[in-house]
């Protein structure tokens, strides 16, 4: 076995090609036995073993930089890298990040996670690099259809034209991105692959870049003789690199867009699709949606390349037909085409993970909110108990998305409210709507469900109590349940509890009359304390006697976290809450 | 005089093409006639009036949709559909928008101001166009350096490849962005005007578009042939207008860049460079970036096509070489690029509009801030005194920014503060920095000024009193100033003052020891209240008896307002400050 004898990379450089050849199955195996015990990017990575073992094999890294964009596909590289064991004992997986990590290793430059940034940041290290006058490669590796988001493309623009030294870009063409590629730049990529990059119809060199083209990217003795070739070069020069992805199981290859990222399964049967079990917030909605569209023609639903975060695979997506839209990656796009669809009296609904609505904060607030245009954004994952990475928290939407003028943003806490709160702001045609749905299971609602949303900033006040009123936004409303319950057994005080439902204004009218009979208000959110829910909250009670406390997290990036742990690290347990407010109970009465 | 007559379009389709162009010398004598004593954007408006009279020729508004990208140029079109008097009378000007307006008429689809946005837009209003099955022409007219912004690219990249219906996009190749363009696009595009649109290196034919050259975009007479010709066409096409910024007026069109935007000036004189008078901190910053760069070879100065807003010329940067960079419009690669000269231990400073912050949000969160990398980002125009169109307002930048985990916002009062604030951020090597600049004028430090910000989020207690504490951030601490001053003479009382100086984060100590001797809290900041600086002093407080009242600016988009009618709207004036004070007083006393 070469890979147990790789400790650096002096070891893989002791290899001669055809020993590479055989480290590449080796990775590949290794790769499988771990993923299908741990879950993880799978294709992904399978696909580019070779290309990582190549560009390792001619370049020397750490002085050479190697930047892999999003970083999902990083597994060979941290297996080259000293991090062997990650992949060669399932159990050590978890101690390594499953993107690039800086604090891990030398070899690794940014930590990483959203799409389409590694051009920009290799024109950074190629200028300063320039200005120093220092000689050293800088690489970036980019694919998985990460080339149509704008920063890439701005990068791409830049890069060729402008950097007057040594720039290698490799393009890792996998025919994918995590669905299909859409897009002109794709076409052209299609007609470099069909004439094997002879055609004249060179995006790339248009650009200003030079151009290598690799017909078999899974095949290192193919690879390394052209990176050797350009290696040191001293212009701006594109690596136009074939490669399969899920190379090497057949499961994989076949199914390239289901097996891009998997959960546990069993390496023989490839189960890699497990059967929903329960209900599920994205079956739900998936659901709902078909329905409305079969019945109105003016619906379209869209996604930035994220079909997976409402389970739409491959079949339902045809069979809906012209009212899907997949721009593939390019949320800015996405979001303002989706304003002029709404201009235009259709009814776009665009969907994906909450932290990618970062990537078009501009778009939102100038496009759709700035015209007041009724497109529906719906956000998943925007939940502490969603995705631990760092790169893809989902606690920053409320503070980024909230404090935007015009956009309406609903916090549903159960099944009915999150139909009711979509059918609503699909039906409606005066404000932008954004919808986060609950991430703590399918709960169904024990209170009457309002269908109608139109009375913007109108809390909901389900238990009327006394003494301490406990406000709690989305699926934090079921912990708000558990306080209130657990104030009434160990301090005897029947609180109330208020379902705020909007995120982006508060309700003066429930408010003031609260502070007639409660003398605390607990604020429970989902999302950062810093420019979230509960601070306008507070800022309302300012002038008053009503004491506040504000419970959400605190403003910080936090890796692989455990949800118990973080959880309690900012006291959003009953007990704790309980606790603090008796100890404010004992200040206030002193 | 045509220009009299035209009341509408149908007026406008009455001419001949030599009527046309004699109307065409009409409007350009009228823009410049009102642009030189009300200001305006001159040069981009004259070199596009043929092309806006020859769309309207030809097509058919509003059925027919034409989105002028971030609508600074579209002075024509509101002459020529209903606005005239606009540009005919200089007192009339003001009460129209600068930027298209949906409110102001049908001709016009959406308030826009930001760049890059048309060709997504238009492609949302084709796709709605073909689900109806609807027939109608959709043109995007875009140019002066917006292609290269990020969104642009997706749109150009999804628009030739995906939209199957009409969608044309005239291209107004002028040659410039506001500065100079930067990028490979811009290289194609000189060569296909080099060729006369010939040559086989088409850019846009490979994206998938038809494609039509026109020569003299400042001639209707070549113009309207081409565009009859393509009218109602069945798929995407890229008219390339090749025009001259500034076109008709010497001054302007020798002087591109500078006369992009206008204040009043004497058309005779064309004194378009006035003399700087009095001390601002464009030039503050400039000169001391200047002489930073000298001593220091790391350090890079960059920016997105805004150096004007540091006011520097052409020749400025030309002295400054290498150390100097516009990426053109491209504020997300701009950001990145900085990070990656940050990483390799360069000293990047970055500096654009505050608003313009908002096109890169993601990458501030993820390349720069969870990487935590040392970059400075210098903010201009964050302020309410500032831009006052919709579009550009200046007071969303801390909430926006200021909750994004590991950033640094620092807020300076006066211009030593400003200039050791700048200096730290460039010297330190740990934190991700924004600064905003003051925009109340140019005031001097009235106490010690510290030289090390590295102690974050330490306040500045600059006046100990009792009772009240102000704490007034960035140039609201004039104000704060004169708060004290008024409550001294009005209730006599003797309030503390605290200049924050950090907008990401609150001095916990700072606050608990005044909560001893204080009871009331005033936070004032040039900014949002939501989401906002002073909404993190009233949850620090809010388990306490300390009464804390925010003052700052609600959360809305307000159009071309009075900056003392917003203040006054805000209740923020000193006078309105003492007297809620004084009403809070009686309030707690009771």
């Amino acid at each position: 076995m070469y890979i147990e004898r790789i400790d650096s990379l002096m070891d893989l450089k002791k290899l001669n090609l055809d020993q590479c050849m055989v480290l590449a199955d080796e990775i590949r195996e290794a790769l499988l036995n771990t993923i299908s015990v741990t879950g993880g990017h799978l294709s992904s990575n399978l696909g580019i073993i070779e290309a990582t073992i190549a560009l390792h094999y001619v370049f020397n890294s750490p002085e050479d930089k190697i930047i892999f964009d999003t970083s999902h596909q990083c597994y060979t590289h941290k297996i080259l890298t000293g991090r062997k064991n990650a992949y060669l004992e399932p159990q050590q997986y978890k101690r390594y990040s499953g993107y690039t990590n800086p604090d891990e290793s030398v070899h690794d430059h940014f930590k990483l996670g959203h799409t389409s940034t590694s051009i920009s940041l290799a024109c950074g290290l190629a200028r300063a690099r320039d200005l120093r006058g220092d000689k050293s490669n800088v690489i970036a590796v980019i694919g998985d259809g990460s080339l149509s988001g704008g920063e890439a493309l701005e990068g791409l623009n830049y890069g060729g034209a402008e950097i007057k030294g040594n720039l290698i870009i490799l393009i890792n063409d996998n025919q994918m991105s995590i669905a299909e590629n859409y897009g002109g730049i794709y076409k052209n990529i299609k007609t470099l692959r069909e004439t094997k990059g002879k055609t004249d119809n060179n995006l790339f060199k248009l650009l200003g870049y030079d151009y290598r083209y690799v017909e078999n990217g899974n095949d290192i003795r193919e690879l390394v003789p052209v990176l050797q070739e350009i290696k040191n070069i001293n212009h701006p020069i594109i690596i136009h690199v074939c490669t399969m992805k899920g190379k090497g199981y057949d499961i994989a290859e076949n199914n390239k867009e289901e097996t891009h990222f998997v959960k546990p399964f069993d390496l023989k049967i490839g189960d890699i699709q497990k059967p929903v079990i329960g209900e599920r917030y994205d079956v739900i909605i998936r659901e709902f949606l078909i329905k409305k569209i079969r019945a109105d023609r003016n619906i379209v639903i869209m996604t930035a390349a994220m079909p997976v975060v409402l389970a739409l695979s491959k079949d339902v997506r045809e069979s809906i037909g012209e009212q899907y839209i997949d721009v593939g990656i390019a949320e800015e796009h996405a979001i303002s085409m989706a304003g002029g669809i709404a201009k235009s009296g259709g009814k776009p609904i665009f969907f994906t993970r909450a932290t990618f609505y970062q990537r078009t904060y501009d778009q939102i607030s100038q496009d759709i909110c700035i015209n007041n245009l009724p497109i529906t954004m719906i956000l998943i994952n925007a939940s502490i108990y969603a995705a631990t990475d760092m790169t893809h928290i989902g606690i920053f939407d409320i503070a980024m998305m909230a404090n935007i003028p015009n956009l309406v943003m609903l916090v549903p806490t159960n099944k009915q409210e999150y139909l009711a709160m979509l059918n609503w702001s699909i039906e409606q045609n005066k404000h932008p709507v954004a919808i986060r749905a609950p991430r703590n299971g399918v709960y169904y609602a024990n209170y009457e469900v309002d269908t109608d949303y139109d009375e913007l900033n109108k809390f909901k006040l389900v238990i009327q109590g006394e003494d301490i009123a406990v406000i709690a936004l989305g699926d934090f409303y079921q912990l708000g349940e558990e306080v209130i319950k657990l104030m009434k057994d160990k301090i005897h005080i029947n609180a109330s509890l208020i379902n705020p439902r909007y995120a982006t204004g508060i309700d003066e009218t429930l408010l003031k009359r609260i502070s007639e009979d409660h003398d605390i208000v607990i604020t429970l959110e989902d999302g950062i304390l810093d420019g979230g829910f509960g601070q306008k909250i507070s800022a309302f009670y300012g002038n008053s006697d009503i004491r506040v406390l504000n419970y959400g997290f605190k403003k910080e990036f936090t890796d692989c976290y455990l949800v118990d742990e973080i959880l309690r690290k900012n006291r959003l347990q009953p007990e704790m809450i309980v606790e603090d407010i008796i100890s404010l109970k004992e200040k206030i009465s002193v």
